[in-house]
This record gives structure tokens, C-alpha cells and sequence, in this order.
């Protein structure tokens, strides 16, 4: 038992009989491949900004839940969609004034200007103040760089019209410029993405786009997606997700779907999107078939939080957009500002998507999630005449929790926040690097982090083992982490917002602390043997089967065995 | 402009100007292929029980949200779910006690012990009374009998034990008695569905569904489906709703998916289920696959409101199993008592189902949805190793939405409720279909009811734009109902269930005005006139394609044209 507050209501092991309760009943009753995160896993009963308790009133610091993107129990949000729950929370088949006003508020940032060259602050270009920073973000150089923002926060009173949102310059992010070599200095026009639709989850926006591109793609059956990419749990998403289809469990690669061998700035390896374009494109010619669309996470989550090259993205799509390739930037765990130095991931990169899908932190929690689309698109998809229609999505309580959520990000400059801390946390874990010899990279963009744990700095070789057993050495210690990667030895770091500087030095100290007084010789020695076998059996093939991916794409050989 | 209420804010067709902005700024951005109600959308801003109200303060009588299951606004859900966003709103992955609480309540109903022979009225097994019905329901004959139901509401405090509930025997309501042949009189034993998963949609269950069938039946990977079925919008459950595919803008069928022709007690049409069992195995054999599933809700929504012939699903599902094919029973919209005679659809036909899909009605529309299984086909699924997330489904709000929806239904009696108005219900509109020549057939069980619309009682032939005028005119008299099944000539009536008697009421006698008053013989004229124009376009098309499914079923020859 992990959980040293024991009083009258736990037993003799130190959990509780509710505890005890709960966790036989849900063993006994719920989905057996539905996980619990920990080795013994935790009972949480209340949240609260970036902290967590569980049922003995121990708080742990939430650095991974980042569906509650504005703070766990954000009362504002929780109000608002309170309040709709009251009054009327119906579908989108009967007309409400919110639902066209969430639409155009998100549609508009979607469609903010965008530069990847520029690093100049901007400001609002109205007269007006923008709300300043509050709840200890504090600095106000941040205050407006890169931001999508607003004189007037959106509106919620049904009688009011439609804000009118000012689109900004989006500049890049300093920290991106210094680590991340230069690409051309032209701006890039924005797409326009007119058209959104509402769902209830990012599987269902995801869904949704592969059908949009079956509509407006017809005959072009073959799909592309980032390896290590994992876009969501239907039938049809499994299927191009990799970290699934090549994962635990995984059946392999369907036939009409290429893999783009992930970038991996730490060692250096499948940087060139242009050659990997390419790569893809004939790949499915040799397969006799055609692209019609290429799913990709502006910073790749599973793929293991990696940022993507500087001008990557842009290459790739210019490539693929000439071959009449649909793009669609999976932005479901990187928008909402958690990036820091741009509302959305994709603006980041400097690139147009075609198509943008959207979830977690889109209503704190509330189930909701949204795609957006160009209005030639969203014809296509609608010409054959069939409706579309959701149940939830775009209902009247989701549409109040987007719309919540939408104003506490620009209020209290969450976004901003996001850049300054995530600086902060970049250069504390940067001197963890530099300190202890399993610490191969840190990087990320905003409040969008990873660590990756390595066996040495000279070898590379990624460690597993060893990340997990940080992860649980954290959780003792009250600090809640998670693993992600296709060799699952990448620490992230996707806390709620409203994670703070003094958040950050709880973090950076915890770590430094497990690193400096608890992975001693022996725990690494041991560790050594376990990452041995966990190679040997899990992740080495894995590996393989990767590394086929790239010579058959890059050679044009067909697979050994894939 | 369909509105009498204009105030000061209305223009000059009667329109406010924040309805204009609206109805405009939804044109502008919003999915081009979702649709709005009516020929004249409306703007609905609050709800209370079974009552929506417009902008302008208009009362309607909503017959047809089944969402808003036990109430629009109901505060006690809208309470609980509110609570919980303001304590707590976080996935899975942690232990919560609500949870598998929710867990095992849910499973308990499902499997409530189920006689489709017995028609007097039960009680529960232990001494104590279950909870009376309150709120206008008011009738104790119906109280007990085919009641999942317990002595003891669930218990919501999280300190509590899980409920333990009483199964009880399901007795056939006695108007399908009446209606319909008897089929044996053997108790179906139950099946053991014991493991659950939680997820955002009725959409995502059915696609889990299908995820579950390939993991458990590999290499059978052809699937049967009811005529006019709709399982959801995933890109794998388009292709088996056969309302889409062969529907407007569909693509046809698939040859992995085989349409069991729907029974149309009506017409006397399909009514062999054994036969038509046989005829889809036989298909699925004849294109060079196997069978793995067959889906179908229990009672049939957009295939027209249809109740099926008593002994009709067990003779399928016999045969099918024998086979080895997995059943699902799709009970989004039959499901949670709105049946009236038992808790779930399933129930009223005594069937069995390997797999349970859940949604709409289950958090009164905060989103959730579920999958039951057994525990066999759960280890198959889970087998391979790949974890199943959903980011979502089985939240802590979600849960607390659920167990507030089971709450009200227990404690209030809405199931018994529902029988009692639906019999109220189908006897006047009985009346109606004697007095009436395009009132070709009503029917349905419970709150889930139909009124077939015909050009005249000689030929049944579909009415689908007689349908669509008397839904335009119900309106009018602000009376809300929709039309549906593949030929769009059934008017629906699936209310919250707190309908009552006075609803039911207010119904008859609108639609018996509509009729008597309204449909002159020169409006009959100019409808037939347009009926016979849709026909040509759109309907008549539809029926050859089923019929051509028939034939080429039946007769095992190949399709001239699908």
C-alpha cells in the first residue's frame, strides 16, 4: 500500500474498505482491458486546479490529466454547464443561439493569422486592453504573444450577439528558434476553416474526418499516419493508428495504410518530411492504391511528446497537398493554447490543415469535441445527400461547457501561462539532463512535455523499465506522471493550465530528489536486468518492426514482415 | 414564420432578430448535412419535464425527445451530474467508488430475470414495498409488474455499500398478448452479462460491439443487420445501417454486411424469423464468408417504430446461434424501461443477447453510453493485451448522470408509467385509425410508439408526405413528433417519459383535430399529388432495393442491382 494517512477505515494493508470495495467490484464488473494507472491504483474522489485527493484526503500534484485543461472542478465551467443541465441540454436539431456562437468563436481560432518566422510580442490591434493575466501567471511579457485573443470575452448571454473575435499574429515561440534550426521566413496563409462540426469524443471527430475524406477523396482509399500515432478507439481509427495496429495486442498494418517513420530530433533519425512524403506516396502506389488523407498530431502525444522539427510539417504537406493528399491535424491533445506559443499545434508549425479535430481539453471534462473543415469539404462530404446527425454533440449543456472554457483560456491567459511555464520546466529538467546519466532529452512545446529515459547518454537506448519505475517513485512522493511512446520510456508532463511556477519547482524538486537519492547503483543495476527483459519480450520487436517500416518505405522493398 | 408570440424584439415576419442571427450564423457555419427540425426551425431555449419552450416563451409538447428521458431539466439529474463536475470530473484510470457501483447496478438490470409467457403481475421477493409510483403516474396496478426493481433506491453516498437488487420476473405487458400470437410458454434463462464498458455514445457502443465480434469471432467477418437499421455514425457503422447505405446519399452494401428483411406485422410481411436466419447465413455462406454477428434493436426505430412479432427475435437469434453468430441487442433508443412491460427491449421478445448496447436515455443527455457482455467474450476481447481507453466514457459525471437516471426511473416508477400512458395512448389512437383512412396502423410498446401514415387502407401504400404535412400541422399546434422508417411515413412518438395521461390527451385531440378538421379532401388531393412525386424519387427506388434484398435472400440468387 502506497498510502501512509491510515485511519479508522482502513484495514490492516492501509486501504480502505471502500477502497477495497471499489477496486474487487471493479475488477469483478468493468471492461478487463480498461486500466488503472499505478501499480496500486489510486482512489480519487475530489480535484481541485492541479491537485488531486484521494479518499484519505492525501493531494497529489496532477502533472498528466489533461482533459481538465482549466483546472480539475473549474467552478466557472462547471457552472455554466451546470446551468444549462437545468435549463435545457437538447440536440442540435432545434436552433440555439450558442450553438452558432461556439461554432464562430472556435472557427476564429482556428483562422488567426499565422507566421513561423516572427518572434516580436504583438498586441491586440483594437484600442482595448486585453484581460489581463490572473491566478499566479503574473508575467505580463507574456501576456499577448502568439495569442488568440479578444477585447471582450465570448459572450454567454443568449441575447447578446455573436463576439467578434480579432484574429492575431501567432509568432513562434523563442524556445523553438534557439533549439531548432531555421526554416524559410515566408508566412503562410491560413486555411479557411469555415465549416465545425460537434461531437461527442476525439474518436468521433477523427471518425468523422475519415469519412469526410472517403467523400471527398473517392477512389483514393489509402491513408497515411505519423508512426506511434494514436488517433482513437473505433473500428476504423484502430486501424490507422499505429500505436495500436503495431502495439500490444495489435493485429498489424492494413494494406492501405502507410506508417511516416516518426521524427526523432534526439538521435537524429527521419527528419526530412519532404523524403518521407515521398516515401508514403509511393508506398501506396506500390500498393496499388492512392492517398487520400494523412492524420498527424501537431506534437505527436503517443508518438511519445515529440516536437516536430522546425518546418517539418510544412514540407510534408506541401508534398502531400500537390498529390491532391487531404490533411488533417489531429489537435486533440496539443490545442487550446497548451502549446504556449500558439492557440492551436498546428500554427506552430506553420502549416494549413485541410481539416482540424478537437477534444479533451475542449470542455474540461464535459464530453465533447469538434472538427473543422473548409466549406468545399464539408460540401463534399454533403452532396450525396445523407445527414449527419449526433446525438450529443452540439448539445446545449456541451456547447455551455465549450464556451466556458473557450473564455477562462483567454481571461486568465492560459495560453501565455502555458509558454512561461513550460519555459521554466524545460530549462529545471534541462539541468536534470545535464546531472544524471538516464536523462537522454527533454523537450516539448508550452505544457506539453516529455523526458526521455534512457539506459546511457551515449548508447541512446531507450528505457522503459526505468521510466516506469520514476513514474511509480513520483507517485510515492504525491507527484502523478505517466509514460507514454512507442517504447513507453518517455515521462510526460500534460498538466491542467493552471499548473504553476511553484508546481513546476514541486516537480523539478520531487524528480530531482528520486533521481539523486533513490536510483542508486544497485536500483539501476536492477533495473539494467529488467530493461533487458522487457526489450527482449515487448519493446525490441516493436522496434523492428519500426525500423522495417523505414527500410521498406525508404527502399521500396516490400516488407520482410510486417 | 410559424410563431404567434411577437414581442417587441420580433421583425416583420415575426422573426426576433436574435432567432435571424442565429438561424443565419448556423447556415454559415455549421456541418451543411446536419439538420434542423421542421420546415420552419425551432428556436427551443428552455425545457421542463416533458415541455419545450421557444424564444418567445411558446409552449410545445415534446413527443419525441427520448434523450430527455426522464425529464428536460430534470434538477435531480442536472444536480448530481452538476456536484460532480464541481468535485471531480476524471477518467477511468483512477478508482472511483461511483463507478463500479454504477457498474453493478447496471448489470443487475440487465439480468433481471425474463418470462415472456407470464402476464400477472409480480412482486418483489423480499418483504419490504418497492418505492410507490409519484408524480401523476398514480396507478398501483401497474406499480410491480415486469419491474426491474429494488427496495432500496441506489444508493448515491459514496460511504454506502453497492446497492444489491432484486431481480424480478418480466412479465409480457398484455397488450402484445392481445396483438400478437403466442410463442412457447418456456422461461428463457438469462444471459450472464457481468462485465461492462463505459463510453461516450451509442455510436461508440455499437462500434465496440463490432470490436468485440472480430477479437471473438475471427475470420467470421460477415455481419447481419435488420432491414432499415440504424447502428450510428462511425465509418464501420454506416456500412452496417442499411438506413444510411441504402438511404439518402448511401453507397449501398457492403458484401460483408446482409440485411435480414424487416418484419412488417402490418403488411404481414418477414415474419419467420427462423426463415430469415437461415437466409442470411445462407447469404453470408454464398459470398464466401461466415457470419460473426448480427445486430438489431430489440424494438425497431428508424425501420419504422416497429414492434416485432412475439417469439420472432428468439427463433432468430436461435438459429443464428447454433451458428455461432454473435447477438447484440442495440437498446439506445428501446432501452430503460421505455417499453413499458419489461426494463429493456430484449426482455419483451425473451431473448438472450451475447452483447447489450446502451445510450441516448441513460444520463438524460449527458453524454454516456455502455456495452454489456459476458464475461467469456469480454476475456476474448481483452486477450490479445491491447488496452481499451476512453477518454470519456465512465468519467465520475457521467457515472453521477447515470445513477441519478436509474434513481428517478426506480423510485418515480417511469417504467410501469410508461406501460400505463402507452396503453392510454394506443387505445385512442386507435380510435383514430377506425375513424380515419390514412391511419393505416399504430402500434408499439410502452412509450415507444408508432402511427403509420398510408394513402388509403386498401393498398397500405406509404404516405410519406402526408406524414411530413401532419407533422408540419402538429407543430403548428405546438405538438412536437417526427417521421420516420426507410419510407419516412411513420409519425414517432417516443417522449420523455414523464408524459402523462393529460400529455397523451392533449395529443389525441390535436392530431384528432388535424385529421377530422385540417385534412380536407382537397389537401388529400394536392398530398397525393406530391406523394406520388416523391415516390417516383425517392421512395419508390428505396422499396425496390429492399425488395430486391428479399428476393435475392430468399431465393439465394445473386443481385440484379443493389
Amino acid at each position: 500500500m502506497d498510502r501512509s494517512t491510515d485511519g479508522a477505515v482502513t484495514g490492516i494493508d492501509g486501504a480502505s474498505s471502500v477502497y477495497s470495495a471499489a477496486l474487487a467490484a471493479r475488477r469483478r464488473s468493468y471492461g478487463p482491458n480498461t486500466s488503472l494507472s499505478y501499480e496500486q491504483p489510486l482512489m480519487i474522489v475530489r480535484g481541485s486546479g492541479t491537485y488531486l485527493y484521494n479518499d484519505q484526503g492525501v493531494q497529489y500534484l496532477d502533472c498528466v490529466n489533461n482533459v481538465s485543461h482549466v483546472g480539475h472542478g473549474n467552478a466557472e465551467v462547471a457552472a455554466s454547464a451546470s446551468a444549462q443541465l437545468h435549463t435545457l441540454n437538447t440536440n442540435s436539431r432545434y436552433l440555439h443561439p450558442d450553438l452558432p456562437r461556439y461554432t464562430e468563436l472556435l472557427l476564429s481560432s482556428l483562422n488567426a493569422g499565422c507566421s513561423n518566422s516572427s518572434n516580436s510580442s504583438s498586441s491586440c490591434s483594437s484600442a482595448g486592453s486585453c484581460s489581463g493575466i490572473s491566478g499566479g501567471c503574473g508575467n505580463g511579457s507574456y501576456s499577448r504573444a502568439g495569442a488568440w485573443c479578444s477585447d471582450t470575452p465570448p459572450a454567454t448571454n443568449s441575447s447578446s450577439t455573436i463576439s467578434e473575435i480579432q484574429p492575431q499574429p501567432q509568432p513562434q515561440p523563442q524556445r523553438q528558434q534557439q533549439h531548432q534550426t531555421p526554416s524559410s521566413s515566408s508566412t503562410i496563409s491560413q486555411p479557411s476553416l469555415e465549416v465545425l462540426y460537434l461531437v461527442c469524443s476525439g474518436s468521433e471527430a477523427n471518425d468523422l474526418a475519415l469519412r469526410i475524406i472517403a467523400a471527398a477523396r473517392p477512389g483514393a482509399t489509402h491513408l497515411a499516419v505519423m508512426g506511434g500515432a494514436y488517433h482513437g478507439h473505433t473500428s476504423a481509427l484502430i486501424q490507422v493508428s499505429p500505436y495500436k495496429f503495431w502495439g500490444q495486442g495489435g493485429t498489424g498494418r492494413q494494406p492501405h495504410v502507410h506508417v511516416v517513420p516518426c521524427p526523432d530530433p534526439y538521435r537524429g533519425e527521419n527528419l526530412d518530411g519532404r523524403a518521407s512524403a515521398r516515401a508514403v506516396l509511393a508506398a501506396a502506389a506500390r500498393a496499388g492504391g492512392r492517398l487520400g488523407g494523412f492524420l498527424c498530431e501537431s506534437v505527436l502525444s503517443c508518438g511519445g511528446q515529440v516536437v516536430l522539427p522546425q518546418g517539418y510539417l510544412q514540407e510534408l504537406y506541401d508534398e502531400l497537398r500537390r498529390a491532391g493528399v487531404l490533411l488533417v491535424a489531429d489537435e486533440v491533445q496539443c490545442g487550446f493554447g497548451r502549446c504556449g506559443g500558439a492557440f492551436w499545434g498546428f500554427q506552430t508549425q506553420g502549416v494549413a490543415p485541410d481539416i482540424v479535430t478537437m477534444g479533451k481539453p475542449i470542455g474540461n471534462g464535459y464530453p465533447l469535441a469538434a472538427l473543422a473543415t473548409t466549406r468545399e469539404l464539408a460540401a463534399a462530404f454533403a452532396a450525396p445527400g445523407m445527414e449527419y446527425f449526433n446525438t450529443y454533440g452540439g448539445s446545449t449543456a456541451a456547447v455551455a461547457a465549450g464556451l466556458a472554457v473557450l473564455r477562462v483560456i483567454q481571461r486568465d491567459g492560459l495560453q501565455h501561462h502555458a509558454h512561461r511555464v513550460g519555459e521554466y520546466l524545460l530549462s529545471g529538467l534541462g539541468r536534470l539532463r545535464a546531472a544524471h546519466e538516464v536523462v537522454g532529452d527533454v523537450r516539448g512545446l508550452g505544457l506539453f512535455l516529455g523526458i526521455e529515459i534512457v539506459r546511457d547518454k551515449a548508447s541512446k537506448r531507450h528505457a522503459p523499465a526505468t521510466a516506469r519505475w520514476l513514474k511509480e517513485r513520483m507517485k510515492a512522493r504525491r507527484v502523478l506522471l505517466s509514460t507514454d511512446g512507442p517504447y513507453d520510456n518517455v515521462l510526460k508532463i500534460k498538466p491542467p493550465l493552471v499548473f504553476g511556477i511553484t508546481e513546476a519547482e514541486i516537480l523539478l524538486g520531487q524528480l530531482s530528489e528520486v533521481l539523486d537519492q533513490e536510483l542508486t547503483t544497485d536500483v539501476r543495476q536492477q533495473l539494467s536486468q529488467r530493461e533487458d527483459e522487457v526489450w527482449a519480450s515487448v519493446y525490441g520487436p516493436r522496434y523492428l518492426q519500426y525500423r522495417e517500416n523505414e527500410r521498406m518505405l525508404y527502399s521500396g522493398l516490400p516488407p520482410a514482415r510486417l
